[in-house]
């Protein structure tokens, strides 16, 4: 990417059932993301003009064909919604608030032409919306979430999931606040097979590089324990002594700043008011609980450990409350801006 | 308790070592504690005047006899702090900030002897300040807790440590924001033997309880769920299924106002809005996380299912901080208006 143009991204539409078309458009008609972006969205028009109609928005969805998008040429600002068809037109008959089979394909199917796109070095990087794993797997489509697909279509295994909060009112770090998962979309019984020093290791780096592209020099890491205080010196689980801290003293001797494991209740406000710039999770509701209370529309999802740049929405289809066009657009704006940052510092 | 008068509380030192003596000194100079409650505190005077003198409160430490206090003969106010000794001298000579044998006894006995005082009608309840687990170990008083030692004290079997925002700012139900505990100072991993039907049910009982007390006239009450996306329909884990949904389904046709399993990340955020009055969680940092990022200040620790009133500041000792006198009365100040509220309404 030439350093005097904006970065262009793929935004895809995720559930068509769910809220992700309202909050692109949304976020669409907030002038500054034009000044710092190109954006495209990737998915079905009617399916954005439908979106648009909803919000009496006034832009006008202006579709492309793979051609136009291939040599760059679309045109994209608060009136105009570039959008590039990447889906069938079934999708349109699936009811708002509803799992079915056409939006999962529809949602799949968008995912891995945005991914394609970014591979051939046609866009910078990709904005998701939510899509509904329930109706990924109706479509037949077996992933966890976007995370585990798209680290398969990159080809990658060593990988990640951040929340991330930019800096701003709820976290007082000075490049906000990530929170990286050493276990994910997995049952909480097996996260004690899966903990081990390599994987916590993996991802105190991946949580450095991706800190250190947002702006921070040195990060200061933290990694959170597992056990309730920490586990007591041993009385209530050993796992911060048997791999924990032998993972945080391998990141160490690594050349990471890490520090822990820390008790993580307390370690979370001490992250919040400023004291590391990321924390290491053992287990996906550690990290969820805390970052969605301290900000859930302003927090970006990041994968960490593609070769692509890959930010999202940190909320879900919501389909109780989808097109009523009264979801936030903070968290796709923020999520656009997170991408924006990482494609200009890409290694 | 006559109705008219105000409620005798027995504030516990708690390690001498740690921030506990200095908040209590604290809290004293608040004219409206004094105001809601006749407090007295039980541990070693000298400590109490060395915490009034290093926050220069100009209090005088007044040391009364058993058989003073048997009788309810103490006077308290903002200039005058009632103290029964209740431990041997030895406690003077341990360093702030440092685990010892000594602040570790004299902690145990000031619970042991605030907890006689109640049991024997001569006060109306208990508030704690933090003692260090490590100097109580030491001392070979081998609990995980003060909850498990109060519940040994009081010799009941139900019962479950609840942590407790006061309405206001951080929260928006009527009555603030409970959060009970199914299991507590354990391991996560042994977490999985001691979830049941029975045990969930009966927290759910004891939260329905004091949520009436506190003010609630129907608690709405809520369970978390245990994995994450609350197993995904079985997909990340079946508790959901074999034991917390059938545990929801028992309390709700023992006539209480039960819903969940939900996920806990965006449950604890619909909890702070005011979407239920307390939420019972499967594990120590699934409420913790949530209920001190809320506000670890304002929070406070209420003992359920005891057959005396108990509450603590939801904070620790603090060793590394201790007697600088810059720790916030504030917990210890909510936690004292709240076991005021909860003598009043005693069943």
């Amino acid at each position: 990417m030439p350093a005097e143009s904006k970065p262009r991204l793929a935004i895809t539409m995720g559930d068509a059932a769910g809220i992700g078309p309202e909050v692109i458009v949304a976020a669409w008609s907030r002038p500054d993301v034009h000044a710092t972006v190109l954006p495209l969205v990737v998915g079905h028009p009617e399916v954005l003009r439908r979106a648009a109609s909803l919000l009496t928005s006034g832009a006008k969805v202006v579709e492309l064909d793979a051609d136009a998008v291939s040599r760059g040429q679309w045109t994209a600002d608060a009136r105009t919604i570039a959008c590039w068809k990447t889906c069938a037109d079934d999708v349109l008959a699936v009811p708002a608030g509803t799992v079915d089979r056409r939006s999962g394909e529809a949602a799949y199917q968008c995912v891995c032409a945005a991914t394609r796109l970014v591979q051939q070095g046609d866009a910078d990087g990709i904005v998701t919306a939510p899509l509904s794993k329930a109706a990924l797997h109706v479509a037949e489509h077996i992933y966890p979430g976007h995370t585990e697909l798209l680290a398969e279509l990159c080809n990658v295994n060593d990988f990640a999931m951040m929340l991330y909060l930019p800096p701003g009112a709820a976290v007082r770090g000075p490049a906000g606040l990530g929170v990286a998962h050493v276990t994910l979309h997995q049952s909480l019984r097996s996260v004690f097979h899966d903990l081990s020093v390599a994987a916590i290791v993996v991802k105190c780096r991946l949580a450095d590089r991706v800190m250190r592209r947002l702006g921070v020099e040195q990060p200061r890491l933290a990694v959170a324990a597992l056990n309730p205080h920490g586990g007591e010196q041993g009385l209530f689980g050993d796992e911060e002594i048997e791999i924990i801290a032998p993972a945080v003293a391998a990141a160490r001797a690594a050349g990471l700043d890490v520090a822990g494991p820390f008790p993580t209740d307390t370690l979370m406000m001490r992250a919040r008011d400023g004291e590391f710039d990321a924390v290491v999770a053992m287990y996906h509701d550690q990290g969820h609980i805390a970052l969605k209370l301290l900000g859930m529309n302003a927090a970006v999802n990041v994968t960490l450990g593609l070769p692509i740049v890959r930010t999202s929405v940190a909320h879900g289809t919501a389909f109780d409350r989808a097109w009523r066009g009264t979801a936030s657009a903070d968290g796709m704006v923020a999520a656009i801006r997170t991408a924006a940052l990482l494609t200009r510092t890409q290694a």
